[in-house]
Order: structure tokens, then sequence, then C-alpha cells
């Protein structure tokens, strides 16, 4: 083996060796940012789930306020109207009374005005008397309180309305009171 | 120099001249990495800062919903109430009737019942008469319509009410007209 042949192959061998060396020095390092990499993107796609998540929580509770403001203000009137009834009863039975006389005939009739303009009030605000004699019984708009057998009437038939029932747009404020035909 | 020496040379500068080739090649693998690792970092926080945007407009949204939802439910009855005071100034004019006719004062009497149910009623939900004669002149609260000059009550006075005002809880839904004492 000649002597430069020699020097050649022990220079390609460290050569080789060290440059190994280097490599895996670098090789870790790539690894190391790979990782950091792949933590940042799973991160970052953690980060962008949440977001979605959280867009859709208040698109949902945006729907649900507007449907509950909606809610709210359909039925808005229903405590004032409840408590209003008591009163509109007594109204009612009030205006019944029969009299010849004429001054108390004057004083009924500017009362049978303010009924009027009282329902009317209500009437604006979607509240409506119930409809009973003479309709099919419906367990839902009307309460049977008595029960009676006529001839006159098909079965299953409101005969007579005892109290006034009402209804605050599509709600049941309180079932008409009824007597129904068997 | 001795064999030796000269193979040392040799290897030296060939592994620095390698190590230097494969040096710049890892160097720039390694900056691609750290680029896309600033671009994480950057679109992450970017990300983040939205979501906490997105968070304090929720948080916003849930608070005026639930002030809009409180507000909504105090005047709720304002409308029907609005509308029922027309009828109530009438009730009231017709409750004014003097008569010493026994049929009349009996129907009267049921009125009057009637009336003060309804006014129960409206109570309930927060409704007020607004105070007037005797009291200073309020411009919130009262509706000048004349004025006079009495000697019996203090200057700036409510001396007549012309017409019921009526508050909804904390809000004047109608003030009362009055005649004002200059």
């Amino acid at each position: 083996m000649s002597n430069e042949k020699q020097v050649e192959d022990v220079v390609e061998e460290t050569v080789d060796t060290e440059v190994q060396q280097e490599e895996t020095v670098e090789e870790s390092v790539e690894a190391t940012l790979q990782t950091e990499i792949d933590q940042l993107k799973q991160q970052l796609e953690e980060q962008e789930n949440r977001y979605v998540r959280l867009q859709a929580d208040f698109d949902n509770f945006r729907r649900r306020s507007r449907l509950d403001a909606e809610a709210a203000q359909k039925y808005r009137a229903q405590s004032l109207v409840t408590d209003i009834l008591p009163a509109l009863d007594n109204f009612d039975r009030a205006l019944q009374v029969n009299t010849e006389d004429e001054n108390t005939k004057s004083v009924m009739k500017g009362v049978e005005m303010v009924y009027r303009q009282l329902v009317e009030a209500l009437q604006k605000e979607g509240v409506e008397a119930i409809e009973s004699v003479g309709k099919p019984f419906d367990p839902y708009e009307h309460q049977a309180v008595m029960q009676v057998e006529d001839e006159a009437y098909e079965p299953n038939t409101v005969v007579e309305e005892l109290q006034k029932g009402y209804k605050l747009k599509d709600k049941i404020i309180r079932p008409a009171m009824v007597k129904v035909n068997q």
C-alpha cells in the first residue's frame, strides 16, 4: 500500500465519522423543532375548535333570547288580564240587572259604554271571550261544571255558560264554565 | 513534516469543509422550521385573541339581553294599561253622578265595586294614580291646562285635577291634567 493511499483511507474514515456525529446533532435539533411544530399545530386546532364551539353557543343563545323575548312580548298582558277578569265578571253581572226606571237606565247606559271600552282595550291586546253556547264541548276551552239531558241540543254540546272564559291570543287564560248536554 | 502530521492536517481540513457544507444545508432546514414555528405561534395568538373578543361580545350580549328582558317584564302591562285609561276615565265620570233614587244607588254601588276591583288589578301590576291637588306643580307628573290666581293656595301649586294621571311603576303613562295656581 502506498503511503498516499494510506493517508486517503484514514482521511475518509475520519471525515465520515465526524460528519456523522454532526448529522446526529442536527437531526436531534430538527426533531425538536418538528415536535414543537406538531404541538403548535395541535394547539391551533384545539383553539379553532373552541372558537367554533363558542360561536355555536353564542348563536344558540341569540336564537333562544329572541324566542323568549317574542313569547314574553306576545303574552305580556297575561298577568294584568288575569287580574282584571274578576272585575269583568262582576261588570257583566251588574249589567244584567233589568230595570224600567229611567234614571237607572241612564246610569246603566253609561256603565255599558265603559264596559264596551274596557272589552275593546282587552281585544286590542289579543283578549277574546271563548265561544261556548251551542258549540261542541271542548275540554281545552270549556270546563264542564254540570251535565244535563236536553233533546233540543246535540249530544256533547254546551247548553249554557255559567262564567265567561277568555283567551289571550292562542292561550287559554281561563276556560268557560259551562253546562254540557250528555 | 511527519507522515502522521500530514494525515491529521488533511483530515482536519476535509472534515471542516464537509461539515460546513452539511451545516449550511442543516441551517437552511432549521431556518424553514423556525419560520413555520413563528408563523404558527402568530396564528395561535391571533386565534386566541379572536376567542377572547368573541367571549367579550357574548358576555355583552348576555348582559344586554338580561336588561332588555327585565325592562320588558317591568313595563309589560304598559300597552294594555294605556288602552284601559279612557275606559277608566269614563268609569270615574259615571260614578260622579249624584242620585237620590234607590234603584240607581243600588246599581251604582255594584258598579263602584267593579271599579275598585279594576283599580286593584291595575295597582297589582304597578299602576298608580298620580297625586295632584294640593301638591307642588311638577312638569313631569302634571300637565297644566289652566292657570289661576287663588290666594288659598301656595304659588305653583295644583288647585284642581281635570283628568287623572297614571304611573306604571316609575314611568309616567299619562300626566294628570291640572289647574295650577300662579
